[in-house]
């Protein structure tokens, strides 16, 4: 019988019957309104409908999941209301006469487009959160009153998907759902943050049909692996079930440990691990999983669905936020890394043939130093009276995509006058606000020790780092099992940098997949790394293996990583090692 | 007044008034013929028509630049000969009933896309030709009986174009046209090859707007350096003057050495000079110009504007017309570099969103072994039945996009299989068929030393290697400044991609467009590269500046190179070093 590999979503062993599952169908026709201010009318009052959903699930992911869930249908909420998208569909029906199905289809799809067109995957995954909300607006058009329901389920089984929504993931019944298997979707996509938070194991990215899985056929879906096994041999079943009993009570004891410190068993090596998040919510989500920081704050999700520059005001509000959750702890800023698309006709960007080696990150600043300025202002501005509220701001700010030293001499310069210009309007600045490169260009990579001493910091983004040293576009499904992160040559760059780096005395962070990945904690260790950057939800689990290893020990297995030729060589490696 | 900074493509200076010069346009209109039969003759007829002009020109340019050169008119006749495109246009003419105008811009364009969607620029160029031979036969249809000629010149003067074909320049009267210069087309174009071979100066990719030149202003046009200057000051034309006069009398004695070797004036270096060739007219001028060899011979063409895999017969021809040229000198092929192309349905390539991260070169050995395999049978074919002919050759194989060692070992079990089938046949292969790889992906530079056990020789494709260690697609205008592969970063991948070679023992050539550019010579030199593969018209000046250095001069100036943290203090190191 068939054994899929996927990718870890959410960990956990499942053994149980499978079910496929398919999300109810909305039906979708173009037409023009006759009455446009009934038609609005209608809209309006769908609008509310959801919006009360929307709070009833908000309350019951704050039950059975925790707060730091409950924020994302605050955030769908949100959605509901920003003025962009409300302003467009009052257009289509009040001005174009457009059926209101139609509209909000068509504007919402808009916006999810914009989102899956970036190339950060993490805004690929929000893409789904604007569709689920779209799909619930519309069903409220429709007149489908209820919630959705997760079929008739009345035994535990495993559910087996193409993509599942956050609404979706949260009507499951947590008796009756045993694990979830998508075949589409991301480690990131709130799905999969849920089912975390809920404790269901997902397999997530799984090469298969839904229509080669027969409902009720028995499986043993492994979270921690990755594997989905349809029909398992008794041994298999034996096997499971062992494991099975050993990880849950594992995972509980790693989560009540999540928020304290992560130092190697000898004591000697205190890394710290920080968060990757888009915003306030993801903010909130950091603390609560143990967070210590936030080693990359993508800046994009203010810069979307509009058709100008975000005000200074809009700016310093959304920084503020997050630098009021963060308090005193460290906060590193990427500024706006967007590019290659079309849909930011504002900026200045356009259709490229290959947007991944075109016009984004730092290099936009021969053309717009004034958006890179601006947001200089903003951040400064927001740090400046965030400090003046008593809790002393450690906002870090980061350049991406550099490949020439003449890029970060240039910020440096317009980030001067930044602070110049914010003092002159009576604001105090920290003494030091520190300032540092993204290291995803293998070019930065390999002149490390030049750039070394303009910069206070750098941070490795082994995505792009892994996708351009191996000339592999990694959401390319033909190509993508040839980019891994893994990959010798990947690997000889990161300990160049880092090496490059302590040298000049300065420290370095990973922000990639790689610093949330529990196979590569004792390499990423014994390279010395002093910052892990990741998701939220990973950072219990990795804080638990940092702490299972011996500083020296994980430097053995480094040394050994860099020997090998073969990226499957190094990961078959690492897949052998104990903690010692 | 403005100075404008293009690409040096025909050396020399000249001095003169500008004429800018627009080609002849030609209307399409396209409706249904109301006689298709009649519609076909009159196309056979201009056809016909084109291809006595053809001849014509093909002498004149015999007579006044050269039998290489003539070579490129002959190559245009074959366009109008080409199985496939007359059956698309019979068809196009007599099964659709299009009028003949619209079927042969609509076939031609169609191959003209199809050259210049390949990622190598060599192709890019040839595009240029396709919709030369295209107007040729539109203005024949038109009743244009006479030759285009370029304006009423009567008067030595500078002619600024936005791209020329290589009819224009060939047109040109050598008396009349003191320099070219253009906004668009590359340094390896036929109409620049022209020009070179006229010895007419040449400046290409200059970033200027015909409007804004006024016809008879004065300019110095520097063939050398690229440099485009209009309205000069006294001084300028001054200095102008007396550079002219030197280059000029040099450029006749380079000429005249070209097929001598290339030694270090020390005596103590002595790198091969070879050709970067698409086919057997390349072959023919590789040889005229000096080439002790082939260090890249691009496969591509064959594979061009078909519906299915050339059959090893046809390969086997193409594969013997340039080994029969090449004689005993050596020739590297590399095998097919095709991908990211929507043109090539019977390879199964695909539109990809970046293709020069996508299914590319020997990527395609998963999916489509059999592809390589068949080239390797037919390249083993040739060469056995060019050997037993006498001559000797002396084949070598090269791999595209190699990225991880497990590609190499794969396609050497290839390689081992077509040989054993080869012999299997009882035709006798060379003791020995140097097999090797191109250093164009990051990732094979910093593991150059696990991969050179494994192969021959590498050759540097120094334009893909700067691509993807700066991630920037030199193809796209609004970055490609970004792109010099003399970014000390590719320098350094270049330095450990030869020192990793030569302390196992093998060679490294290199094919990107630094090895024919003069600036680079003593760097390369100094780097002890072994082998300089190139455009054939750029080999006699090549070879002259490598007789002007002597290896430790070169050797010094290489390592202060290296010294450098940007492009451009390489590049203004290197412009103020004299050969010594």
């Amino acid at each position: 019988m068939p054994r899929y590999q996927g990718q870890s979503g959410s960990p956990g062993i499942a053994i149980g019957p499978v079910f496929v599952y398919h999300s109810q169908q909305v039906t979708i026709s173009e037409h023009s309104a006759d009455d446009p201010i009934s038609e609005w009318r209608h809209l309006q009052h769908a609008l509310q409908q959801a919006h009360t959903q929307l709070i009833a699930l908000e309350e019951r992911a704050r039950k059975i999941a925790g707060e730091e869930e409950a924020v994302i249908f605050a955030a769908h909420r949100l959605f509901l209301a920003d003025e962009e998208l409300l302003a467009t569909l009052r257009t289509m029906v009040l001005r174009e006469h457009r059926n209101a199905k139609a509209a909000v289809y068509k504007a919402f799809e808009q916006y999810a487009e914009a989102l899956s067109n970036l190339e950060d995957e993490y805004f690929r995954s929000r893409a789904q959160d604007v569709r689920d909300v779209a799909h619930r607006v519309l069903r409220c058009l429709q007149g489908s009153e209820k919630e959705e329901k997760a079929g008739e389920i009345v035994e535990p089984i495993i559910v087996v998907a193409e993509d599942l929504t956050p609404s979706d993931t949260i009507q499951f019944d947590r008796d009756k759902i045993l694990a979830i298997v998508t075949s589409r979707g991301g480690p990131t996509s709130h799905a999969v943050i849920l089912a975390r938070a809920m404790g269901i194991p997902a397999v997530v990215s799984v090469p298969l049909e839904l229509s080669d899985i027969r409902n009720g056929t028995l499986a043993i879906v492994n979270g921690n692996s990755g594997l989905f096994n349809v029909g398992p041999t008794l041994h298999e079943l034996e096997i499971a079930r062992k494991e099975k009993e050993l990880i849950d009570s594992r995972y509980q004891f790693v989560l009540s440990q999540a928020t304290l410190p992560a130092v190697t068993k000898d004591g000697s090596f205190h890394p710290e691990i920080v968060a990757n998040i888009g915003g306030v919510e993801d903010a909130k989500s950091a603390i609560d999983f143990g967070a210590e920081g936030v080693g990359l704050f993508r800046t994009e999700f203010l810069y979307l669905q509009r058709n100008n520059v975000p005000t200074l005001a809009e700016q310093v509000r959304a920084y503020q936020d997050v630098l009021k959750v963060m308090g005193n702890r460290p906060v590193v800023v990427r500024t706006l890394d967007i590019g290659g698309d079309k849909e930011f006709p504002y900026l200045g960007t356009q259709k490229e043939p290959n947007p991944f080696l075109g016009w984004r990150g730092i290099r936009t600043i021969r053309e717009r130093p004034d958006i890179l300025e601006q947001q200089f202002i903003a951040l400064l501005t927001a740090v400046a009276q965030t400090s003046t509220s008593g809790t002393g701001s450690d906002l870090r700010i980061m350049l991406p995509m550099v490949s020439s030293l003449a890029e970060v001499a240039r910020a440096r310069e317009i980030f001067e006058e930044a602070q110049t210009c914010v003092r002159a309007q009576g604001l105090p600045l920290p003494d030091k606000i520190q300032f540092g490169i993204m290291v995803e260009v293998p070019a930065a990579a390999l002149l490390a020790d030049r750039f070394a001493p303009l910069v206070d910091f750098f941070s490795i983004g082994t995505n792009d780092l892994t996708q351009y040293t191996l000339a592999v576009d990694r959401t390319n499904e033909r190509v993508s099992v040839l980019a891994s992160p893994y990959h010798p040559a990947v690997l000889h760059l990161i300990d160049k940098t880092i090496r490059a780096a302590h040298t000049a005395g300065k420290w370095v962070g990973l922000c990639g997949e790689l610093a949330g990945d529990p196979l590569a904690v004792p390499l990423l260790l014994g390279l010395h790394l002093d910052e892990f950057s990741m998701a939220p939800s990973f950072i219990p689990i990795i804080k638990d293996i940092i702490r299972q290893w011996s500083l020296p020990a994980a430097e053995a297995v480094a040394q050994q990583c860099l020997q090998f030729s073969l990226a499957a060589d190094v990961i078959e490696y690492l897949k052998q090692q104990q903690p010692h």
